[in-house]
């Protein structure tokens, strides 16, 4: 891949496993990849032996992927910057890249959040701190659970910018064999899509923990997805982005997936255990804990009923026990499916 | 459930697993159920001992619902005449059946097809046969893996009629504790979606067998929901039902389960086996085997391109590799999410 003559420059902020998986597959298009990492051992561990230990064990790192600490050396010439931190950092780091960014580089959301407190989407705060226009922030999102990604196994995405043309550019240095984009301009429907899956994905965790069955996992999906495009619909979205890849692909691959992690963290929950006890057992914890609450906040300034969203927050962070959500939800009066 | 101070009779027509379990949910809704089976042996038990070792091991049945081999006595009287028999068979059997209806009965479709060289839905079918208007026709449909059911874990479902008063009357016949039934008019995409997803759940079956993981299942599961909603836009369908329980709702149950017929039968081919080791293992065919033909049928009547069901076709019937049909499916030119 190359532009006016050199080859594509990209530069991945975040050697987590997603960060990593996107930048091999940059790699693999023919881009120079750059990654950068906070901790030395991991740039090390890299560039010395082509692997990332810590979040992609066992998976062997294209020849054209290096690391740095160094952020002002990473962001240095980049065509594109990709942004992959967790979601409640993003703010205060980019303020410490903002000065070193490249002139005219397009910067890409990797992350599925909305920050707490001011309830933006990830690129309205990357439009916020590093003061560059809509037509330069592209998002990659889709079922693309990152595990599978760096086996190169085969996934679909949807890379959303406001500028088509951006898009397609993106579009052209992320294709390779087994990762298929798709371009798309609704950068709101696609982001929200990211972030309240990790919500949904929670619930669904939590039903699976109970043993309720995959009839009620089907109805979850459903229910879900709707109230997500309500939202959507309510912020300037288009209705179709939800039932794409961006919506349904990827919250049915995070709720199929014994490798998602708000999956995982909603099964402990739902088998009984406190969001203490599951924090211990799990070690981390889901980017949906934190979501659900800004996603309410969301559904809350934009007067939209959210009943999952709402019910997930009761759960973990209101201690509800799940049984009695259930039967809540399921004692309703009848009624039909659209009204 | 009463109408008219005695209680409302409901008859189905089938003791299959589908069959026997929604005649407990009405059951358990206060109907009197009649079930009509062919095989003595299963009517005895059904009535002696109250459960159907056959096809629902295991389960004990309501007091309320009892067995006859006699259709005649079946039909008599019925408010519901619910039809559960296999969808090819449908035409035949109905035939026998018609002159016995009970005049006023609303006839209930729990099938899911589509009739093999005329392209029917299984409604079409029956308004063909039983010569009644699409207003004393219904459909239930949704997310209903009949052993979950059978079990009373929690369910929603959708029952369809072009009369919404018939519908509402279904409803309150048909709803439990644990069945939530929500009511719709749109019978044609309540019905394609049951169809079709038996058609993509063989897809999302031959791609977990052949390990393509929980991406491509994401991708393959939204782009098989997106080939639905363009038939049954072209047939005069609503395209939100198939973002709701009849069909994003049901597919994911079926993908998702264990127990799916179509999973489990597709599952096998992507393995590397050939269609007779397949039945040979299953000992079964699976409804999608022969839906997969029709639905292409229909397809091509209404102009409509369907890639993942013409693959499913070449796969099942015309003996194409599976991991040709990935590649092919994977190489086309990287385009926009919607054209």
């Amino acid at each position: 891949m190359t532009t006016s003559g050199r080859p594509v420059k990209a530069t991945v902020f975040g050697t987590g496993s997603w960060g990593t998986a996107f930048g091999m597959v940059l790699a693999d298009a023919g881009c120079d990849v750059t990654l950068w990492g906070r901790r030395a051992e991991i740039a090390e561990a890299v560039n010395s032996t082509r692997t990332n230990p810590d979040y992609l064990p066992g998976i062997e790192l294209p020849e054209n992927l290096r690391a740095t600490t160094d952020a002002a050396e990473a962001a240095r010439g980049a065509d594109f910057t990709v942004l992959a931190v967790p979601s409640q950092t993003l703010r205060e780091n980019l303020a410490e890249w903002a000065p070193l960014l490249a002139p005219g580089t397009v910067l890409v959301s990797l992350m599925k959040g909305v920050e707490l407190g001011s309830a933006m989407r990830m690129s309205e705060v990357i439009e916020d701190v590093a003061k560059v226009g809509a037509d330069r922030i592209a998002v990659v999102t889709g079922p693309n659970l990152a595990r599978e990604i760096a086996a190169r196994m085969p996934a679909a995405a949807v890379v959303a910018c406001s500028d088509e043309g951006v898009a397609q550019r993106l579009q052209a240095v992320c294709h390779t064999p087994y990762f298929r984009p798709y371009t798309n301009t609704d950068v709101v429907g696609c982001e929200l899509g990211g972030a309240v899956k990790n919500v949904i994905g929670l619930a669904v965790g939590i039903a699976d923990g109970m043993g309720l069955g995959d009839n009620a996992k089907g109805s979850l999906i459903t229910r879900g997805l709707a109230e997500t495009t309500r939202l959507g619909l309510r912020m300037g979205a288009d209705p179709l982005t939800f039932a794409g890849l961006a919506g349904l692909g990827d919250l049915v691959a995070t709720c199929s997936s014994p490798l998602s992690r708000n999956h995982t963290f909603g099964t402990n929950l739902g088998k009984g255990m406190t969001l203490q006890e599951t924090i211990a057992v799990t070690k981390q914890t889901a980017e949906g804990v934190k979501s659900c609450e800004s996603v309410l906040d969301l559904a809350r300034r934009h007067g939209v009923d959210m009943p999952i969203t709402e019910t997930v927050v009761e759960i973990v962070h209101e201690g509800k026990p799940p049984v009695v959500a259930v039967k809540e939800l399921m004692s309703r009066t009848a009624k039909p499916e659209r009204h």
